[in-house]
């Protein structure tokens, strides 16, 4: 142990002897207990902070079976079911959901449901459909439909199951355990309810003197989770505010907002609001709404933490929706930490960037459970795994402390894994210590990432549940993935943003995703406002880069409407009759260190050349890379950019090109060999070289001593690092 | 050789003593020059028909160049450029073009040239822009575009050359030869040139007493064939009407249906209606007008070969345009046959199942050519390959006649060869000799093909350039090759068609092709009228197949329309959230035969199923193959199909199926092996037994002495063939 703090570790009974050395092999100054375990009597005397998790909106069973009106509710969707020639249409509105999760919501039903046509997309009038039965039996009947139209019911529902407890039931067999029960959450609007946790988390502030860190888990709203007939996931959006919903919240609303919201502005035609979808106005309206509430409530309920003496955590997800770290509100709340699962480096980001916090924590992989810290499993690479992918992250924009989660008495049965944990905890102290407390240097080429949401979904792009793999996500997430580690100040903006003026000072604009969706634009490319800002900054010198289908919109002969500015356009099948002679581009700035042609995941279909770009890469007749010249400014095309070390350097490089500064490149603090970046600490003179592979790595890295700017000479390191290996370089 | 007739061959000067043989021992019994190849003087007395080739609108350059106001024209769309910050935009209307082929046409330009904010749509009044030099250094400039919009100049362009004689002279490096001009063509609606193509004709069948067949090749407008600055196709639509344009023409459509057409009508974006665009009305009014036009004056050109005693000929290609052999005028013109390149079986049913004509013939590959009749060439493998595509395509609907092209003299040198079109020809009478002249029995099952172009793109859908592989084709067009060896009988339907009630009596339903296409129907699916009578259909017993990206539309929560019916639909990015459990289904029907997995081409992307489709064979998560019950029909799923016997099996048991007689499958004239099909000819008692490979054949046929229907006894023939055997079974 060369040094002390900033880490935080799982602790439990029944170890009381080796706890204080294991603490102090680690330096940990803190300690947390885990679902299932409880902090041992010792904890106030190991000297340590300590944490103890807390449910605001469930975990009171019997408050919850007395106010069964507070239970949260879900907006669901009906199958799509198409009615026959002739007679009424039947709806089994619960068919394909689990009863022991959802019930149907009767209250006011004929003003909260809707039934609509998805032929035409017609709302059927209330005359037009009854209701009978209740619960599983619930059929909705259509009187008259349109002969073979399509037809859907949207319902209110309540949530009869907390989600989170729901999986941790189901995952962990809880049902053979009888002192479990099916935990019923309770919503913050309701009167009771709120007052009911304010008065809770007063006692429990007063019962729990040995508690310096109340670890909010979470507040009032889960996100999407819906659960399918056979208890399988069935509906997953860690972005979701469909469980957000009920008549006394859209009625504040409606008297807010002057407009009353419908069942569809949830439903969305059954994508309730996908991050992927372009956000209607009205649904940015409601979670703006929330935000507001659920910010106001929150700091209440931090108010009385402080008032107790205590700090006041925030665990990033579950119920986390309404809190928006990156909104408008949410430094208001005047919470002191947020706490986060470290999946890769963009997670990472999201917790690390969050403003209006004292400090942030990201928790590690693995867990300490028994599906990992047994015979054959391998917790020791997934250590290495994870702190690779994080270290870069940490590296540009340091997580104030790291922690582990699960059972300390498993993981101390693999001294190999708490070796190495000791190795990451010094590594991750110095990054603090040598790097002064202060951020590494960034390059002077401003970054803005362009899209539906801005800053709003700052490091959450292109994600559906949390850090999973989705097979149409993987080759776009990849590019925030290598831009949480590289020197880029990046900001993140939408098209209103654009639209306002925020290019101004901006270098290069990323606009990365698929067709159709928030992440690239859709529809908003028919704007002739935004098209000619963007093509007004780069014919100014500035740079564009596009990954997938930048700008995609089918209108006026082209599909991506900046296809004269990319040098690329995408064949729909339209324009198969114009011939073309693609021909690969000889070497180039951007692609100079790959290793390997350039793995673009799922691509993005057929891209071909217009007149003067230049094509770097070709798979086929298909373009997977090109570099442009437009005006004074330069545009890069990339048709997919899943998160490798090539791929990280790809999109370094490309920003540099696009920015019209290649020449600085090499003297930049860079390294010759991919798998090695560097990070440059000019106050103290200290440069941080990571080898993120587990692979050793010879590398030559340059740079000037006054770092990526000012005249001092500059100076070739050349390094042989072993696997994973990070060292210090005094510059 | 066993059967004489119905085969032309080429003959040329030089082989007079060979002639007789040749072509009795192929049976030949007419003949034709080729390009660049005269007829000998001892054709009268070898007994044959004789063909000779004619061009209406282009050969006369005497007349050409006195008359360059009667030259065709092209519209044209410029580069698409973008406008700077201020200041006036320059268009430099022909970059990209030849000037060899085109040179703009200023005739009245201001009312024929448009010019077009691309980034808006909007017509840019035409106060707003002035045109400046000519020809080659035509400039458009628009006063003051608004800043960073894109610009096109719409622009009329007179053809100063055949596109096809500037194919074939480029092709052939005539511009060394000093006797070859560049041809100049002339417009049939040009007074002069009217009269003069009918003189000219007159005066022709009077100095050709030996001609028996006057081969057009072909009549008036070119297909769209754009060549660029450094004289390769720019762009090529084998259905295109833009070569058709002249302000005479569109005048009079403006008198007849009482609306002026705009350049954009032709341009379509830079589309220019191609065939895989949902053709407009006006576009649609169009190829109705030029082909009324188009067939009264061939139908004239035709009485004046009749009135010389002599037979028309029209060559199924180049300036084709307007004869339409499968719209509503082609059968008044009095046409006495059809010739055409055979490259596949959908372009041998292309032609064979024209109506109206006397007589149609094919043109076998390969062309008698140096390219191929060569050391190294393989004109015997060719001639198999073309064979074997077209034979099964003969044998459900017979050519009348097969021919080839070229040199004989090149093709003697292969004797090989010869023997193998011996036997080809004899192969091919005996369909006509032993079928009795009749088709053979098809299924009772009929199929319908549904797109916006309904029967007039019968056999001719999804081509860009004739027979020609294209990337975003093959998995389309593999359904109608496919098809066109089977045994069904097939009809083309439009949207209208559909909407007008035409699927009464129609078993099984086809909608095939790409997303936003006029093939698959983009938009039309948002009409409830169609989708509704397509639910009907099925409801009510029907089948349907859908091929790559069916009833595809994003609207109301689905982006397959009928996602419901087919019981898959498309993840375009939405719906990630929701999660997704496919199962593979075991054995079925549908895929019975098939000795690998299905070889969907291209696919289409991420598809799913929902509750009910029995997913029959997926492609990691997404489903390649689904078969689906809705209501008392069924429906079947194919991600794409390209041509190939397995593929071929697959459809030919999906339509059984989809039409609900799986069980009658296996007693209707069936192999057991993909490789091989069977025609039937219950009149003649014949069946023919088709290896279609190059590899030997062990198979099972199996069928009634009836045919398909009947009650005769199912007798089983247990078959042995050779490579690419065809043999006929008394049955
Ligand atoms: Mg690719
Ligand atoms: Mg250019
Ligand atoms: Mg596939």
């Amino acid at each position: 142990m060369t040094s002390t703090g900033r880490v935080t570790l799982p602790i439990e009974q029944g170890m009381d002897e080796q706890l204080p050395g294991i603490l102090a092999r680690l330096g940990a100054d803190a300690v947390r207990n885990s679902d299932g375990t409880w902090l041992p009597e010792i904890t106030p005397q190991l000297g340590v902070k300590v944490y103890e998790t807390y449910f605001p909106a469930r975990g009171n069973q019997e408050f919850a079976l007395a106010h069964l009106d507070a239970r949260p509710r879900f907006y669901l969707m009906s199958a799509r079911v198409a009615a026959g020639a002739e007679g009424a249409l039947e709806i089994d509105i619960m068919r394909g959901y689990l009863p022991l999760q959802v019930t149907p919501d009767f209250t006011d039903l004929y003003r909260w449901w809707e039934v609509i046509d998805r032929t035409t997309g017609d709302v059927v009038d209330v005359e037009g459909w009854s209701v009978s039965g209740e619960g599983t039996d619930t059929v909705v009947t259509i009187a008259a439909p349109a002969p073979f139209h399509v037809y859907t019911v949207n319902f209110l529902a309540w949530q009869v199951w907390d989600s989170t407890q729901m999986y941790n039931y189901t995952t962990n067999n809880w049902q053979e355990d009888p002192t479990r029960v099916r935990e019923i959450g309770y919503d913050a609007r309701h009167p009771q309810a709120w007052e009911f946790m304010q008065q809770s988390l007063r006692d429990w502030c007063v019962e729990r003197p040995e508690v310096d860190v109340v670890r909010f888990t979470t507040f009032f709203y889960h996100f999407t989770l819906v659960f399918n007939d056979l208890a399988k996931e069935k509906f997953v959006d860690w972005f979701g505010y469909s469980a957000s919903v009920s008549p006394r919240a859209m009625d504040a609303f409606e008297v807010e907002y002057g407009y009353a919201l419908r069942a569809e502005d949830f439903i969305d035609a059954g994508y309730y609001n996908s991050p992927f979808r372009s956000p209607s106005r009205h649904y940015r309206d409601w979670v703006d709404f929330q935000s507001r509430f659920v910010s106001s409530r929150v700091r209440t309920l931090v108010d009385i933490v402080h008032d107790a003496g205590k700090e006041a955590m925030m665990f990033l997800g579950d119920n986390w929706m309404g809190t928006e770290p990156y909104g408008q509100y949410f430094g208001d709340i005047g919470m002191d930490a947020v706490v986060g699962s470290v999946g890769s480096g963009a997670t990472c980001r999201m917790i690390s960037d969050i403003p209006g916090v004292k400090y942030s924590e990201g928790r590690f992989l693995p867990y300490f459970f028994p599906d990992v810290f047994t015979d054959g499993g391998d917790p020791l690479g997934e250590a290495n795994e994870s702190w690779l992918c994080a270290r870069r992250a940490i590296a540009r924009k340091p997580l104030d402390r790291i922690g582990y989660g699960g059972y300390l008495s498993l993981a101390v049965k693999f001294p190999d894994f708490v070796a190495r944990v000791e190795e990451i905890c010094d590594e991750f102290r110095a990054i603090h210590d040598l790097g002064g407390g202060l951020r590494p240097e960034n390059a002077p080429i401003r970054v803005a990432i362009v899209n539906a949401w801005g800053s709003l979904r700052t490091w959450q792009t292109h994600m559906v549940a949390h850090a999973l793999w989705y097979k149409q996500i993987y080759s776009y997430l990849g590019v925030i993935e290598s831009l949480s580690g590289l020197p880029f100040d990046v900001e993140w903006m939408s098209f209103d943003d654009v639209r306002a003026g925020s290019l101004d000072g901006v270098d290069v604009v990323l606009n990365v995703g698929a067709a159709n969706t928030a992440f690239s634009g859709g529809d908003e490319w028919l704007d002739a406002d935004l098209t000619s800002a963007l093509r007004r900054h780069v014919a100014l010198g500035g740079g564009l880069i596009g990954i997938g289908e930048p700008t995609a919109v089918p209108a006026n002969g082209a599909f991506f409407q900046l296809s004269d500015v990319f040098g690329v356009d995408k064949e729909i099948g339209w324009s198969q009759s114009t011939n073309r002679y693609p021909v690969a581009h000889g070497e180039h700035f951007i692609t100079a260190d790959l290793r390997d042609r350039v793995d673009v995941g799922e691509g993005a279909g057929d891209i071909f050349g217009i007149d003067g770009a230049e094509l770097l890469q070709l798979d086929g007749t298909s373009v997977d890379v090109a570099a442009h010249t437009a005006g004074a400014g330069r545009a890069v095309y990339v048709a997919g950019l899943p998160y490798n070390a090539d791929n990280t350097r790809l999109l370094h490089r490309a920003i540099y090109w696009a920015a019209g500064r290649e020449q600085e490149f090499s003297s930049h603090w860079t390294s010759t060999n991919v798998d090695v970046e560097v990070a440059v600490f000019p106050a103290t003179r200290k440069a941080l070289v990571m080898n993120n592979s587990t692979r050793a790595a010879s590398t030559v890295v340059a740079g000037r001593s006054s770092g990526m700017l000012g005249d001092g000479d500059v100076v070739v390191h050349r390094l042989e690092l072993d696997a994973m290996e990070s060292r210090w370089l005094d510059i």
